[in-house]
Formats: structure tokens, C-alpha cells, sequence
């Protein structure tokens, strides 16, 4: 016998019949032999719903509040979940996160947790019921409520099925894994059954929207296996685990991301600090910057060009008039219609070629190439976010993923 | 600098025009120099629509599960009506049932309060704060999040005025105090400046439905002074305290309940243990028994008759088919359409005359009165339902409650 974390998202649990279809399929988990831990997120889309209501009250809602108010969401899913458990006949009892002992720091709305205390949890499971736990919130080393930001309830699934000791953290949601592209885009891209964590943090990073970056890495550090699957068909899914268990393909998807915007700052001159200089001063202001490329230096001046979401552009943009005469830059220019295409792979580090590979392919599909950045399993390139499309169709197909691969 | 408790209501906090017009109430008190600690409850039909949802998902809602949803409702209100009051520059925190130390014992639905430690509310205050609190809502000693039942939130505010050493606690409702009668049914009905405890015991418990019996029993008890007023208007209300601040009319209001049913058990052998019996049968079963009169006996046998509430008579009629037996009893009757007129007023209890001058002004309206029963400061009598509203509008001219009273 097993213990199961099993985490469902807030399509999974959006209305009383959703709710139903979940408890039967605890209960047939539980018949099966396995304790489970659920985590449960806020139902459809009752978190914009709230949100929607603070902004109706004040101007800038206060953090410490708005933890208050958006953890309400969690709390009636999960005792509607439970009502509908015990109706079967299964013992089951719901926690906050307070009560399941998610300790966070005090950093209202992205709280960081600090420790897990799940001595309640433990008690519920050895009394054999199904513990029911709100994700996405914890309490404050000062005792306030707090919640953990994007992807806030994977990382809470993830947290306790690692201090749980769990064989597994089940993440169930509306698509049925992870797939090697964006099916909207490509008909044919098909479900992964292995990834690599890597593989997933790549994903991850690069557009991929199945699971939250942060969730993957705490999944990474403590070694716990994923399985990403759907909670409307209830197939065996992807999962996501150590490097070693599986045949590595060479590549495993490509994804893509249109959510950010490019600035170059021109003709910097070419001496140490400067780097740092730009981007000290971007970090002070709170903006997220993704990719990074530096061109070589000519005549003692480079361009540096780097990316950010569309939403923190004009803060950006800001920055860099004073940023240009602190450096001596020439000037900056941004472009907001990009899009970045990546190809991911565990594989591609014992197979050479495969960076010169997609840029021939991009090229016949006469796609301009504006930005490269590469790691060891994934090449990201920045392109018009017009030829996006386009490019992610072609490199799915070039590079075979619609087949099985070994 | 004083302390008040001010409680807000469902409508009260209904909508976000209402939760700004309740923040700007709270700095204007500010402003006067008092000290706020505010208690509210969820908004508008949120608990209903909440309770909705239970039943969607579970055909017997378990209890504790009942609890942890419901109180989602308070705190989505404190935390929203938190944000409205920061954003007029005013700090305020929010705290949950839990937080705000309000410990009950173990009963899911109907929790009472065995202590309340509220060092964070000191602390609140002490740091120039508004102190936000969820009415209705508490931890039990087992660590279980509970609810108080019925007029959950009211007794939330009197406790904490209590334990606080608050001035007054003042209740804010979608009505301008306590009236002389219902104004649905006596257009002249005036609001009463002044009330005792046990006047307003008595007219909660007869059908005056502004506050819950509970919270008016609390009150007296610790003899915390209630002010029952409007958040609409914002105008004075009803005072209600110890006896002896005010002068006492001779009669304060007319109230009326056509919430419950009239059941007779006839003929019962007069002898010791007979109505033990009757009531322990009833009791065991969880019926709310209210009114009971016996009839004088005659050749050994007497009539009881008592009444219950509309939803609870089927079960009641369940267990008299025993008791009948039982006791030897002719048999039973009832009657779900009636209705019950009281009187109330402290003067009362001086002056002779009222019983028989009300009965006198009911036989001159031709309503026939089916039961009797009184206490020092209420005249209650059993009629037709479709006599009620002659007989109050009645009472309240015959008594001139239309007019201030010395």
C-alpha cells in the first residue's frame, strides 16, 4: 500500500458534477489499495472572481487582504470535495493550509514555504481517511495567511507528497500530459509518456503551460515523481521524473511563448560592469528579465538584447533612458511582436547538429532568426511572432514527433 | 477614547457599494475618537448560495465540512471590507473566527463559545489599527473550525464586547432598530428609543426577529448595551440595556409568529409524570418545543397542548402515536394554522388590568383565543393565523404604542 498525492486544478473540481466525478475517482484509488492526500485548488473560475471583487472595493488592494480574501476559493472546494467523499462512504477531512501545516515566510501573494508540519495529516491517513488539503495557501511564520503565488497548488501537492514520502504526485488537469507541441498549433503533436525534469523545467520555462516552473523544481530537489494526466478521461498521462528511467529521444517537444517583448540596448561600449550596470538596475526595479544575448563585440561596442513579459515593457523602457547615458549606449529599441520557438530535448546532448538542424529548417520556412539561446537540452530562437506558428509546425514535423520515438 | 463593537449584517456588507459606505462609516467613528473593532457577516446570500452548493454535491452535508465552507463567507467580507478601509488611509487588519481567539467547543453548526483570547485584537488595537473579525465563526478545542448557528454573528460581537470592555455594541441591520410592532402590519408602528434586556428577550423569542435570542441573552448576561441601527441610514436606533437607565412603558411592542403549530393531547390520566412523558419523547427527538399550556384537570383527565415549529410538526406527530399510547392518552389533534400574539413591556409587572384588557380588545375584534400563556413581562395568546394581523394592528392602537410613552 501506497501513498498517493493527488493535486486537481480548478477545471477539475469547476462545478457540483465535477466535484462528484473527482470523489469517485478518490474512492476508486482508494479501493485499489493506496492512501491519498488531495490537493484541491479554488473551483473554475471563482479566484478571478474575488479578485474581480477587491478591485471593486479599493484602488490597491492590500496584500495581507487579498491572501485573506483568494483563500477563501480553496476552502469551499475543498469541503465540497470532502461532503461528496463521505457521501460514498469514505472517511474524509478537509485542512487548510494552516491546518495541514504549510509554514510560509512573509511574503504575501508569492510566500515561499518554509516548512511542513503534516503531523494533522498524518493522524487523518492513519485513522484511514482521505485528507483533503487546500492548495495554494499557507500560514506565516507571523500567523498570518498567505498564499504561494502562480502554480501556488502544485506546490503545495508536490511539498507534501515529498514530506509524506509519497510513491507519486498525481497532477490532474483539463489535457490529458504534456505533449510535443501545443496541439492548437499541431494537429499531430502527441502525449509524452516519459520526461526527464529537465525536460519539464524546459518546458516549462519555454511556453509549455501544463505545469508551473517553481512546482517542477521542488519536484526536481526532492525527487519526486510526477504523472501529469487529465481528470475528464482519466488516462494514464505523462510522467515526469529523474533522467535514467527512460530512453532519452533526442528531442521531446517544442514549445512556444508569446508573452514577451524584445529591447536592445545599441552600441554599449564593450567593458566590464557593464552588464551588471543594466541589469542591476532592472532587477531594483522589479522587472522580469528571460533571455539574455550579448553579441560579440566590434569596434569596442556590442548590442545587448533581452527579453520581458509585455506587461512590465513600458516600466522597461523606463529604465533604460537612464540605463543608455549611465553605459554611453547609442540609444534602445524594443520590439513587442516576438515570439520565441524552442526545441527540448535530454537527447541533444550526445547528438551534434541538432542547433544547425533547426536553423535550416526555420530557413526554408523563410523565418528569420533575431535571437539564439541555448542550454544543454533545449535551443530557443526569437522570431516574428507572425512566422510563430509556422515554425513550430515545421520543426514538430522535421524532427519527427509525431512519431513514437525510441 | 472609548471602544466600540460594531457588527454589520448580510446586507449591510451586500455588495461593494455597500462596503465602501460601511468603510467610510468606520473612519467617520475613527475620526470621532473611538476605538473600532468590527465584526461582520458574510455578504448578501452568500451563505445560501453556499448551502446550495452543498447540497449539489452531497445528499447529507457532514457537519465540520458544513462549517469549513461556510466560513468562507465571512472571510471574503472581512478581508474585502479590510481593503475598502485601507484605502480611505486608515490601517485595519482582518482575523479570522480562529485568529480573533474565539474558541468554542465541538458542536459543527450550533458551536457555543467557551473562550475568547484575543491578545491579537489587543494588539490590533494597540497599534492604531481597526480589528476586521468574521462573525459566526470559531476553532473548537480540537483545532476544527466551527460555526455559532443562528445569529452566529451577533453573538460574535457581544462576546468580544464583553471580553474587550467594550462601550456598546452597536448592531447594524437593513432596519432603524426595534419596533413597536411589525410596520408590515401596523403602518403606525414607532421605533423604541429604549429597551430592556428582558423586553427584548421577550420580543426575539416572540417573534421580533431584529436580534437573535442568544445574542440578547449574551448581552444580558454581561451587560454589554446593545444598539440596534440602521446601515442604511445611519440614524440612532434602539437602545437596549439594564433596566432602571430608562422609563418603563407600560407596554413596549406587539410582536407576532406564525412560524409554528398548535398540537393537542387529549384526555391524558391527571397524574404525576404524565407531562415528564409527553416532553421527554419530544425532546429525544430534537423537537424545539415552545409554548405549552396544560388545562386545569377534570374527572381525572386533563388537555395538553403545545406548539412547534412548521418544519419540525411532522416529526412531532410521528412521536405522539407513542406517547398516546404510552400515557393512555384519547388521542391527539393539530393545527397548523395559527398564529401567536404577543404583548411586551417591563410595566407590566406593575400595573393589573393589561391580560384582561387585551383579551378584551381581541374578544372585541371577534378573535377567539385557542391558548394562553404568560411571564411577567408578556401576555402571549394562540389565534387563527388569519387573525393575526386584525389583532396586532389592534393591540397597538388600543395600547396607543403610536404614541411616545412616559
Amino acid at each position: 500500500m501506497a501513498l498517493l498525492v493527488q493535486k486537481f486544478g480548478g477545471t477539475s473540481v469547476g462545478d457540483p458534477d465535477r466535484i462528484r466525478a473527482v470523489a469517485d475517482h478518490i474512492v476508486r484509488t482508494r479501493d485499489a489499495g493506496d492512501d491519498v492526500v488531495v490537493v484541491v485548488s479554488a473551483m473554475g473560475r471563482t479566484t478571478d472572481d474575488l479578485l474581480r471583487l477587491a478591485h471593486d472595493v479599493s484602488t490597491a488592494p492590500a496584500a495581507r487582504e487579498l491572501d485573506m480574501l483568494l483563500t477563501a476559493g480553496e476552502r469551499i472546494s475543498i469541503s465540497l470535495l470532502c461532503m461528496a467523499i463521505l457521501d460514498r462512504g469514505l472517511p474524509a477531512v478537509s485542512f487548510t493550509g494552516s491546518q495541514a501545516g504549510i509554514v510560509t515566510d512573509t511574503s504575501h501573494g508569492k510566500a515561499k514555504i518554509v516548512d511542513v508540519r503534516a503531523d494533522r495529516l498524518r493522524d487523518a491517513l492513519a485513522a484511514g481517511s482521505v485528507a483533503v488539503v487546500a492548495g495554494f495557501q499557507g500560514v506565516s511564520t507571523s500567523r498570518d495567511i498567505t498564499t504561494l503565488g502562480r502554480g501556488g497548488s502544485d506546490t503545495t501537492a508536490v511539498a507534501l507528497a515529498a514530506v509524506l514520502g509519497a510513491g507519486a504526485c498525481e497532477i490532474y488537469t483539463d489535457v490529458s500530459g504534456v505533449f510535443t507541441a501545443d496541439p492548437r498549433l499541431v494537429p499531430e503533436a502527441r502525449r509524452l509518456a516519459h520526461l526527464s525534469f529537465d525536460e519539464m523545467l524546459e518546458m516549462s520555462a519555454t511556453g509549455g503551460r501544463v505545469l508551473a516552473l517553481r512546482s517542477v523544481e521542488f519536484a526536481r530537489n526532492y525527487g519526486v515523481p510526477l504523472h501529469v494526466r487529465s481528470s475528464f478521461t482519466w488516462e494514464p498521462g505523462t510522467w515526469v521524473q529523474k533522467e535514467g528511467v527512460m530512453e532519452q529521444a533526442i528531442i521531446s517537444g517544442v514549445t512556444h511563448d508569446e508573452s514577451e517583448a524584445k529591447v536592445t540596448i545599441e552600441q554599449v561600449p564593450d567593458r566590464p560592469g557593464i552588464a551588471a550596470t543594466v541589469f542591476r538596475a532592472l532587477a531594483d526595479d522589479g522587472v522580469n528579465v528571460d533571455m539574455i544575448v550579448q553579441n560579440v563585440s566590434s569596434a569596442g561596442h556590442t548590442d545587448i538584447s533581452f527579453t520581458v513579459p509585455h506587461d512590465e515593457l513600458a516600466r522597461t523602457l523606463h529604465v533604460m533612458e537612464t540605463v543608455v547615458k549611465e553605459t554611453d549606449a547609442a540609444g534602445f529599441s524594443h520590439d513587442p511582436h516576438i515570439g520565441r520557438v524552442s526545441l527540448v530535448g535530454a537527447g541533444m546532448k550526445t547528438n551534434p547538429g541538432v542547433a544547425a538542424k533547426m536553423f535550416e529548417i526555420l530557413a526554408g520556412e523563410n523565418v528569420n532568426i533575431e535571437m539564439i539561446s541555448t542550454s544543454s537540452i533545449r535551443i530557443s530562437c526569437v522570431v516574428n511572432e507572425d512566422d510563430v506558428p509556422r515554425a513550430v509546425a515545421a520543426l514538430h514535423k522535421a524532427f519527427e514527433l509525431d512519431r513514437e520515438q525510441a
